[in-house]
C-alpha cells in the first residue's frame, strides 16, 4: 500500500423523500442561490417544483442557470460565473446528473477567482476558494455528487478536461428521482460507474487486498443491479443499490493507497471532445479494449478479476486464458445490456486517429498500468473502431 | 436499503513518515495544544520527542494530559477540560490508541460546554461545539481515529457508557508505530475491530449488498493478516492493511442504510465496568455466544457469513449446519490467535452475572438482530464462563 491522504468531507442524504433536508440546509448557505440544471426533464419530472418550492420556503431568492450541456461547456460555465457575481449568489444547487453538477462546482471555484476558470483545467492554477455548493442528482452514474472532480468542454479548442476543484457540502441522493431516467442513459451510467472502479483497479501496486475487494464489491452489485433496473426501473432496491455503487465508486474510497490509471478516460474524452458522444458510452466501447491492449503487464490482476467478479472457474485455465475469458465477460455483459460496442455505433470512423490520439496525450503519454504514448492510443482506437 | 445521512470529515493522513505533516496541521489549528496520551509506551517508543519536536517547529505550547487509562476515566477526562480551560488549549493532540482518543474526545466536547461532560454520555445533552481535535494513531483497533464515538467509564458509579462527540479533524496513522505494540494488545486490536464489523453485518435490513460485501471484504482481509503480524511484528504491509481494516471498520462506511446491533458492545461495556478487563478481550469472548444465542434470528444471514468470510462450502449442509459451521470457525479463529474464550480467562465466576445483566440494559432491551432483555443477557453471560 502506497502512503496517501484521504478527506471528504461531503454529506450524503440518501433516500426517498430526503428532499425534505433542502430547506435546513438552504439556511445554513445563504439567501440567494444559483441554480443550475440541464435541458428542462426536471421540469417535466416536477422535480423543478419541489426544488424551488423548498428553497422558497428557506427564504431563498432563486437565480438560474438552465440548459447545461450533456458534456457542459465552457461558455455556459462562464455565463453562471457572470450570473453569481452580478446577483452575488450565495451559494450554488445543481439539480441534475454529472455534467450538471461538474459545471456547477466549475462555476463554485470560478467566481471567487480573479482568472480565466478555464485555467483550473489547465493546470495554471489551483482552486483556493469556492462557493458553498449542495446537489440533488438525478442520475446514477459519474460520483460527481461526492468528489471534487470537474470534467468541462472548452468547444472553442475542442477541449475536454478535467480539474480538481471543489466538494458539494451535501448531496441529496433519492433513488426514485433515477425511475425515469431514460433506458440508454441508465446504461450509459452503469457503463460510466463500472469504468471508475476498472481505472482504480487495475494497478500494479501490491498490499491493497483491502481497495482490491471493495472495488470489486462495487463491480458485483453493479452487475447483479444492472440488469434488474433495466427489466423494471422503477425498482426501488435496484436504483438505490446503482445509486450508491455510482457514489462509492468514485469518492475517493477506492484509491486510497493505490496507483491509479485513468488513460481510459483521457481517451473517451478526446474522442468525446471531437463528437460530443455520451460519456458512458465512449467508456463501453473503449474499455474492452484498453484491457485487451494492457492486460499482460499483469495477468495476475486480469485473472483474480476474472474469477472474483465475473465467477469464472479458474480450474485448468492460464492466467493468460482467465485474463482473456475476464475481458471477453466485459464485453459480454456491455453488449447484453445495449451499451455501444464500436465506434462505428456513432457513426465514427478512421478519420480523427490521429487527431484523437494527440488530444489524449497532450502533456505526454498517459496511464500508469501500461503507460500509452499517442500511438499506443492510436491502436487502441483503431480497435475500437 | 434504508434512508441515511453519512457524513465523515476527518482527513486521514497514513504511511510510514507521515508525521512530518505535524507542523502544517498544527499551524492551522493554533498556538496552544493539550497533548494527551496513555502510559508512556510513546515515551519508551520516541514518538513523544518526535511529536513535541513538531510542535515546537510549529511554534505551539504544549501542556499535557498524560497517564490515560486503557478504559479511559472519567476523572481524567475531567483534569483535561480543567487544564485546557485554565491554559486557553485551541486544540488538542491526541498520541495514542483508541482510549486515549476517546478521552481526548471527551475533552474536547467538554471544555466549551456549562454542565457536567457526563451528561453527554447519559444522554442529557448533545455536544454542540467542540475544540478542534488531531490524533497520531499507535494501535489498530478501534477505528476512533475517523469517527465521533468516544466510550468513557465513570468508575464511582460503574457506569462505561459510549456517546457522540467530534470527529477528529485530522489523524495520522503511520503502520511503523505499531510494530511495537505487544502481543496481546494486537489480538485485542484484532478482534475488536473484528467485533465492529459484526455489530454492523449481523442485520435484517433488506437489499444492502454493497454494505454486505463492504463488511466481508474487511472481515476477511483483518483475518488473513492477523496471523502475519502476529507471527511477524514489523510487517509494514500486514500492519499497515490492519490498520486501514481498523478504521474502515468504524468510519460510518458499513452501517449506511443498515440496522445495526450493537448489543454484544453493550454487554463488554458492562463486563469491563465492574472488572476492568480490555475491551478486545471481552468481546472475543462474548461475541461467538451471542453468535450462538441469537443465529436462528436469520440463519440466511449467518450462512452468508460461513461462506463468504469463512470459505465453508456449503454443499450438503443446511443454513442452519452452515450458521453452525461459521461460528465455529470464529470461535477457532480467535482460539488460534491467542485472544480469551471465557470469562474465566480472567478470573471472572458467576457472582455478578446479574448485576452485569442490569448494568448492559440501563435503557432498558438492547440490540436489533435480536432483541435481548436482561434476562438474555444473563443467560449470554453465563455462556461464556
Amino acid at each position: 500500500m502506497n502512503n496517501f491522504v484521504y478527506r471528504n468531507p461531503t454529506e450524503l442524504i440518501f433516500g426517498a423523500g430526503q428532499l425534505s433536508h433542502l430547506p435546513e440546509k438552504a439556511r445554513q448557505l445563504g439567501s440567494t442561490v444559483l441554480l443550475v440544471y440541464g435541458g428542462g426533464s426536471i421540469k417535466r419530472s416536477g422535480l423543478y417544483d419541489q426544488v424551488t418550492a423548498h428553497l422558497a420556503e428557506a427564504g431563498c431568492r432563486v437565480i438560474e442557470l438552465p440548459g447545461v450541456e450533456p458534456n457542459p461547456r465552457l461558455a455556459t460555465v462562464k455565463k453562471g460565473i457572470e450570473l453569481c457575481r452580478q446577483e452575488r449568489a450565495d451559494w450554488i444547487l445543481a439539480v441534475g446528473g454529472g455534467s450538471v453538477i461538474d459545471a456547477a462546482k466549475a462555476v463554485a471555484v470560478g467566481v471567487p477567482y480573479d482568472g480565466d476558470v478555464w485555467d483550473f483545467y489547465l493546470r495554471r492554477a489551483v482552486p483556493e476558494k469556492a462557493l458553498p455548493l449542495g446537489t440533488v442528482l438525478t442520475l446514477a452514474a459519474t460520483g460527481s455528487e461526492m468528489n471534487r472532480s470537474s470534467v468541462v468542454t472548452n468547444w472553442e479548442t475542442q477541449e475536454k478536461l478535467g480539474a480538481s476543484t471543489t466538494f458539494p457540502a451535501f448531496s441529496i441522493l433519492d433513488p426514485t428521482y433515477t425511475f425515469t431516467v431514460p433506458r440508454d442513459q441508465t446504461i450509459y451510467g452503469i457503463c460510466d460507474m463500472m469504468s471508475h472502479v476498472f481505472e482504480q483497479y487495475f494497478s500494479h501496486t501490491p498490499e491493497i487486498p483491502l481497495q482490491t475487494r471493495f472495488a470489486e464489491s462495487i463491480l458485483k452489485t453493479v452487475i447483479e443491479n444492472a440488469e434488474r433496473v433495466l427489466e423494471k426501473p422503477a425498482d426501488y432496491d435496484a436504483r438505490a443499490n446503482l445509486l450508491y455503487c455510482g457514489t462509492m465508486a468514485l469518492n475517493g474510497t477506492l484509491p486510497v493507497g493505490v496507483e491509479t490509471d485513468w488513460a481510459t478516460h483521457k481517451i473517451e474524452h478526446a474522442v468525446s471532445a471531437i463528437y460530443d458522444i455520451p460519456h458512458g458510452g465512449g467508456l463501453a466501447i473503449i474499455f474492452p479494449k484498453w484491457m485487451r491492449y494492457v492486460y499482460r503487464e499483469n495477468v495476475e490482476r486480469f485473472s483474480r478479476y476474472a474469477t472474483e467478479v465475473w465467477g469464472i472457474d479458474a480450474d485448468g485455465k492460464t492466467d493468460e486464458e482467465l485474463s482473456l475469458a475476464g475481458i471477453e465477460a466485459t464485453e459480454a455483459f456491455f453488449a447484453r445490456i445495449g451499451a455501444p460496442t464500436r465506434l462505428a455505433d456513432y457513426q465514427i470512423g478512421e478519420e480523427n486517429l490521429d487527431a484523437m490520439a494527440e488530444k489524449a496525450t497532450p502533456f505526454g503519454p498517459i496511464g500508469n498500468f501500461k503507460q500509452l504514448t499517442s500511438t499506443d492510443v492510436r491502436e487502441i482506437l483503431r480497435m475500437c473502431l
